[in-house]
């Protein structure tokens, strides 16, 4: 029996969120796909959020992750920033939570410090080593390089473990 | 044939969404129902938002309204409330979508003149004149009045028109 687990990472936005695919069997990381989900930005809002919906139903069906994980959001100076993006974030959340995944979320210096070691690297070092830690990988834009980061961070962070401790009903 | 149109009114919160009801022929408005969807403060955020999506479909499904209207949200200026708040609006922004409702979004002060004439009237006076505008409504809460206001808001905007130009594509 194969131990491998799909993990699906995501990077929330309004206009564009990004999501990234990998398999994780023992300590190897494997790239499955990657892209974007993108909302018009001349609709009104319930309909770009059901575009994201729709886009991200598309990606969970395709690829049938078993768990989710979404970079914990830096809260924007701007509070209207702040609104779109958590309007969009719930919706992100959402998705894989309707089709039974566990959700993870991990703050920004977590994951730059699962990929790249040190929590305060800049974006293109984050990009670099996603490309070192999955061979082969083609990445298709920055919000799917991020979403692809968050996936190794929650493989390298014992997924495993938070979902034994979710099966018991602990709270880790 | 009847005139009447079932609208949904929504003040939507992480732990607490309000949601009214109410039928709309010609000037008559009459009261349908009124309740509060919540969330388990204790559980995931991605369950909780789970929490309130599910909840939200019910009553749809239950009272089969033919439009929403959301207020806008008010800005805090803790951004960790803001992005709560976009979070728990995000899903209720998008559940009616999900079930082709048109979804309208409302300023409070917008709100408040639509119901008690006045853009900065308190909360009791908007709680008093739902109960005078919607005879016999039994409120169940501060969160499902609030969705009542709403709900009127919309039914005096002329939801109709709105929806007439949703239908040929154009933006008002």
């Amino acid at each position: 029996m194969s131990n491998r687990r799909r993990i699906l990472g995501l990077d929330p936005g309004l206009r564009k969120t990004g999501w990234g695919i990998i398999d994780v069997e023992g300590t190897r990381l494997t790239h499955v796909a990657n892209g974007t989900v993108q909302s018009e930005p001349d609709a009104d809002l319930s309909v770009r959020l059901r575009q994201l919906y729709d886009g991200l139903v598309q990606v969970i069906q395709d690829w049938e992750p078993v768990a989710a994980a979404v970079e914990e959001t830096f809260v924007n100076k701007n509070p209207v920033s702040t609104l779109k993006l958590g309007q969009a974030r719930g919706v992100v959340m959402l998705v894989p939570a309707l089709h039974g995944l566990p959700v993870a979320e991990y703050a920004p210096n977590h994951i730059k410090k699962a990929v790249v070691g040190a929590g305060h690297a800049a974006k293109d070092q984050i990009h670099a080593m996603v490309r070192v830690l999955l061979p082969g990988v083609k990445i298709t834009g920055a919000d799917a390089a991020d979403a692809l980061a968050v996936a190794i961070c929650h493989a390298h962070h014992g997924g495993r473990l938070e979902d034994v401790a979710r099966r018991i009903g602990v709270k880790l």
